[in-house]
């Protein structure tokens, strides 16, 4: 039945994936080579993750701004490891106003150097400090392969970036960045994600130190969920901004970045999606409750649309009472659709004023008296919300795996994959040769690690303790 | 006073916004040519256009969606009229990932050809229409001079795009776009406008017809503060896209477009601000009502904090008690930034269980029991954002001058400016040696202007109407 509408997650991946994103209408693929349209389905999703999102970041004093799209080249040229970084990705415009411009416009990849330049003439001294802004914005970082949402050309992300007095402040901040992405993923995506900081490799460019939230996908790959960035004074040093502290002497700003971006849409398909289609959790879900009568059966049509006349202003709610469709059909649709809750309803049910309410994580069904409806779906939209963050949290820890041999990591990695805790020296060398050899990159050295002398998977010299390892989306 | 400030809008209308707009941190000019940075004040304020617009947006029935930056040069092409009207102003994309692009990608000057062309794709019957999405997203058109907010190569704007079986259907979109603007300028801005139809000459390229809300500046200029596009099927027959009628036939859907940008922020600040600097309407302000205990009087500033604890739920408010700047400096800081009522509280009204109470509009002062604060502020708040529109109204009204000879046409554009209601026979080759003569356009048929026998302005051929004439900015 459900086959008429999409392949199946327990058979490929990679292809329920791409297929269930366009037939439940969340996006496409655009005629521009490496872009998506965000379709209304997918776009309330983003809607719902900035307005979740953009109250903490008021809350916590950061200001939203507007910096503009296009960066000059000497800019991005300033800081020498973040040019490095995103050379090879890089949209240039070199035609503006029919004419050859001078000099070549990159279209931001990020912000960091167009914001600091203001910042810089902004500030004079320490009392001008935080300074503390956030944008929600389009960027564009070069892709010849779309995946849609998780790997396109142009994204759409919120990137906040503060500028403090000491590093003491700096850290915090940083640390308040991660823990919102955690957050936001926890009590509204219902995913699990591993925090934690970067190896010297896979940090940002022009970066101090990159904190990272790692979440783990039903293939046993990491997805990258958000970053925060503890930029140290290298921007500062950079872009030779510099203020007067409170002693009259010279402080270069202490800065951090961190961004979240419409990638975290494509985890939320991955990570709840099944056989039968989306698996939206409630708090996410831009339809949380879907009203079916049974067509043809005129009384059921009646009490469905009181019902959702009565639920609407309560649950972001639907009632689907076309003809044309066969409720097999509808059910399949809305199944495909990932709404949480749907109440089925024909004659016999309304004969005893009840709806059949099936809950989309479990297919589970009960008969439930009108009066009692309310209640009912109160109840099991938190009930879902919770069951899919724990099913997550499950489904990463089942998959994490602590490993002392590399011959097993190497099993694992060409196996079932998932998360993998070993040693490493924390060279480079290893790092790369583990990469090249397992297709696994470091992860994170999550927080809270426990020190714990052991020996490099790969090497054999000391380690300190274990980091995270996983092949990356 | 306040010299020490601004420069003084009295003088020179040009150099006082500019100055403004900048000294009030609303926006700044950024280091690429012809853009500018949106700072947190002026961002604000877009935010509050967005969240007034978008409830209606969606109330409608409009979904918001997200299309892609880029659009292939091909795609532009598709429309003859639409293309022309653009290419002078486009920004284009030659490299991408390190490589020459085989097509040139255009920076979306509006997204008509890139959106249309997936409307195509995702519809097949009459059952599929409406279509109906909008799009919250920056465009840029190449510019050589910066205006903050006025005229900037890259703006922020909504671009709404619906497309209907029966052009019946088309027409009341286009009416129901353009009375949101109306609605969104003369409730929210407290700013009048005169809406009404495009001669062919000015209308959109690509359209039928434009209709235009346009918004009287204080030098007599006008500015084109919305449009709304009836696209006709146009676009549809560019795009070869076709539908199944109920009857089996062949349907061409029938378009609109409807447009609002950032540029609506500079016509705010340009009316409604006056010597001493901004003056917001309440309900677009940022900060409703800022509270400023006189420094170093400190029963009056406990009294401001218990107050502000009081009411910064109620009203969008600040309390400005920081040491350091006399009480002047801050009653001329605030009033620069525009914040529509202001509290003054030294130890003498503290004394009394009162606050002196500044309206920003007039600058009126009174003083009130704490008691009666609340009922003072609510009556405020209210006068406030009525006296401005009232005082806009008039002013445009004031300077629509009806005239029936071309030497009294050639005089007022050369002195006061202003709207000048004329007949004219509209033809193109007149309208241009106006434009010429006088750098007045035809700015719209206003709607609901009587038909009236007449003679044209400058040819004195047969008339049916007045035409509303304008420089523009």
């Amino acid at each position: 039945m459900t086959k008429k509408f999409i392949k199946l997650k327990s058979e490929d991946l990679s292809e329920w994936y791409n297929d269930l994103v366009v037939k439940a209408e969340l996006a496409d693929y655009a005629p521009v080579k490496g872009c998506m349209v965000i379709r209304p389905y997918g776009y309330a999703i983003w809607e719902r993750i900035q307005s979740f999102m953009d109250k903490f970041i008021k809350e916590k004093g950061v200001q939203n701004a507007y910096f503009p799209l296009f960066i000059p080249e000497s800019f991005l040229k300033k800081e020498k490891e973040h040019v490095a970084g995103f050379a090879p990705e890089l949209a240039i415009v070199t035609i503006g106003g029919g004419q050859e411009l001078t000099e070549k416009l990159i279209v931001r990849p990020t912000s960091e150097t167009i914001m600091y330049e203001m910042y810089k003439k902004w500030t004079q001294s320490w009392r001008d400090l935080p300074v503390m802004m956030n944008q929600w914005c389009n960027v564009v970082r070069w892709e010849q392969r779309t995946y849609l949402f998780l790997r396109t050309t142009e994204f759409l992300w919120q990137e906040g970036h503060c500028a403090h007095a000491t590093d003491q402040e700096n850290q915090e901040m940083v640390q308040w960045a991660l823990n919102l992405y955690k957050k936001t993923y926890s009590d509204l995506l219902a995913m699990y994600g591993v925090t934690g900081i970067k190896s010297e490799t896979e940090k940002f460019g022009g970066a101090s130190k990159t904190y990272t939230i790692e979440v783990l996908m039903p293939n046993g790959k990491a997805l990258q969920a958000g970053t925060s960035h503890d930029l140290g004074q290298n921007f500062a040093k950079s872009f030779d901004w510099s203020l007067q502290d409170q002693n009259g002497d010279k402080l270069y700003p202490y800065q951090n970045s961190w961004g979240l971006s419409t990638r975290s849409i494509g985890g939320l398909i991955m990570v709840h999606g099944d056989d039968n289609g989306l698996v939206f959790p409630p708090q996410i879900a831009p339809t949380q409750l879907v009203i079916v009568p049974i067509p043809g059966h005129e009384k059921a049509i009646k009490l469905a649309n009181s019902i959702f006349d009565q639920l609407k202003s309560k649950y972001r709610s639907q009632i689907d009472d076309l003809a044309g469709e066969t409720a097999g059909f509808k059910f399949n649709k809305w199944e495909m659709k990932g709404v949480p809750i749907r109440l089925e309803i024909g004659d016999k049910e309304a004969d005893i004023d009840s709806a059949v309410v099936v809950r989309r994580d479990t297919l589970e069904k009960q008969t439930v008296k009108i009066a009692d409806l309310e209640k009912t779906i109160d109840q099991l939209l938190i009930d879902i919300q919770s069951n899919l963050l724990e099913k997550h949290q499950k489904f990463t820890q089942d998959n994490t795996f602590s490993v002392d041999s590399y011959d097993e990591f190497k099993k694992i990695m060409s196996t079932t994959r998932g998360f993998i805790s070993a040693h490493w020296c924390e060279s480079a060398d290893c790092e790369a040769k583990i990469k090249e050899e397992t297709k696994a990159t470091t992860r994170c050295l999550p927080d809270g690690q426990k020190d714990e002398a052991g020996v490099c998977i790969h090497c054999g010299q000391p380690s300190k303790h274990r980091w995270l390892f996983a092949q990356s989306y």
